[in-house]
């Protein structure tokens, strides 16, 4: 068994300009045996509920001890605090900027423990921090001494809370919930804020979804089977209700994309 | 020399929600020391030829033993069978649903051992598996139980034969063959399903090639030895005929891609 | 300490076709221990001057050692050089087009010893080499021999001078400097090759830029000490001024992008 350190990365930097790789290579001049992988770096640029979103559905499927460093940082070189934490089994360093929410929503519920250190020490920093690229000159560093070994309360001074971005609520209406989509994904499928166990009530048939005038009329169980064009609204792989279009793309169908509203009930 | 086992990734997952990266956590949750390379995430959402070309193109220069996880599944959690299978030196997990096709061809052709099992054994699944996404719940932790040492029988019960898509074939015609364009890379670049091989006969600078009636005169060897702009035929990377522009996008010059008819034929 | 050598992948072979996963199976062929990281597959097709930007800022932040593997390669198959360099602390491994410009640059500005070596010794090749893919054929096999301790003398002859691209040059005028966009990055941020060290002459607030038409009075620190939608100037993170809109694009706020020209100067 391999016990080199796990990292990974999410940041809004695209593929193009190199940025991500910069990361690694800070990464490995300060902690060489670790191995990393890329989450995403296509988050929509300072989108910070995109991100809470996307690692709060990757990271659970991480090994214990998995470092996630996380560079969506609108607020670099301002007053936003550099922060690590600890979250369950595995870490967090990047800004405290609400990227967690998500996550800290599960820890509460599912009890994991939390520690949050606010990255005040330059020792752990590169020589040079410039005031526009956090993400190389605090982040990388601190979350590759945190690989190689120092605990997580040498690298700054613990604080209690972490920032938390209001989340969109899903509200009880008089025949069901009123919720909104959160993400679309790669597949044009919109993701609904309406918890997947919630559907697990009465029949799936009975199930209705209403978007942009469209009724959907039951459950579907998985995408093949239904045929190609068709919408669909079933339980996602992510704990929430998506709405897809079999072989095509809910997204352009509807003209909907994130924060758009959707109805949803269960016939009597 | 280490001996870390080898796995790539090749998915229509996008590289923005972070999909792929729930792959790795899951081999690395069960193969800590596996070493991962990603080889496609933008397959043209299901579609299974795309990816056939593109596995075809990449596996054999992959080392013996490496581990081709692939998941393009329209079919996920229907009928169609998760398979495991050897190839050769390589080994290939994901749906069994056609992306193996082209290199089945090359199998047979070059007399590599095959052997499919069928993916039906819960005990090397993560506990809970959803309906929507195999590639998380039975695909990586197959792949990874592969990598760690499991052997392929363990995994599931054989079968003899596994699916294969119909091919665009290569049409024999009074003065040459007609052909299509069976991929179209990132350049621009048009893949025509005659191999390269048969280019060989007469000299190359009698073939010609004609393609929505544009005649092409002689084959090239290289880009750079033609004038930027000028269209051109030649034998690509991959063993079949290319038309490409150099320095510019042959697809976009022509208005052609997947799918456009080509003529091809040695003048007299 | 984990001692296996790592490289970087720098390519215009976008993400679509699995060609960069090829140079990482031929790689892993002949130094299983490899580790690799993306640089960049996004390069604009055959942009050299693109790869030097992208390079200049990227390869400083590796550890020693470190081999760059880079294929932006228009002139594959004609007369351009093969070509395997040590640059201070670090290997180039590529063709020898100009992709090292701006490294060199740096180099004589820091005096790192450079060594230069035309790859001409095929028992470092690939078997068979094509016409049209040295990245594969070429390149990634001579870097996976230098990774596995060839010294850079045994892969060929050494010569004297890389090919270096005439770059765009900084002007001064009566008041000041003209310069012009060298890179555009992905959030729309436009980098002027005005060095971001002449700009501590002074106070940020008498500094004056003048693009499109449009003056921006004074030197931002950061993005987020200013309202969203602003366009301002700043030190870059690469060394570099930067024009920039907070949380937007000022390459499509202001119709430009590489190449544009832009005025600075110190008002009195």
């Amino acid at each position: 068994m391999d016990s080199s350190p796990l990292l990974t990365l999410t940041t809004d930097f695209g593929l193009k300009d190199g940025t991500a790789g910069i990361l690694k290579g800070v990464i490995w001049s300060i902690c060489p045996q670790a191995r990393i992988a890329d989450i995403s770096h296509l988050i929509r640029p300072q989108d910070i509920l995109e991100v809470a979103f996307v690692l709060a559905r990757a990271v659970p499927y991480f090994p214990a001890g998995t470092i996630h460093l996380v560079v969506v940082d609108p607020g670099v070189g301002t007053a936003r605090r550099p922060m690590a934490a600890r979250l369950g089994q595995w870490y967090y360093v990047g800004p405290d900027n609400g990227a967690l929410t998500l996550l800290l929503e599960r820890a509460e519920d599912e009890g994991w423990p939390l520690d949050f250190v606010h990255l005040n020490r330059p020792a752990y920093w590169l020589a040079e921090v410039s005031h526009v690229f956090h993400g190389r000159d605090i982040f990388a560093p601190c979350a590759a001494h945190l690989a190689r070994g120092v605990p997580l309360h040498e690298l700054g001074e613990p604080f209690g809370e972490a920032v938390r971005l209001p989340l969109p609520r899903l509200e009880r209406t008089a025949r069901g919930w009123q919720g909104q989509v959160i993400y679309t994904d790669h597949f044009g499928n919109l993701v609904v804020n309406m918890p997947a166990r919630e559907l697990t009530l009465g029949r799936p048939e009975d199930w209705r979804v209403l978007v942009k005038g469209r009724l959907i009329r039951g459950l579907a169980r998985t995408f093949g089977e239904h045929p190609p064009g068709e919408l669909i609204a079933l339980p996602g792989s992510s704990g929430y209700l998506i709405l897809a279009q079999v072989n095509g793309s809910a997204a352009e169908l509807l003209g909907a994309t994130t924060g758009e509203t959707v109805e949803v009930w269960l016939e009597a």
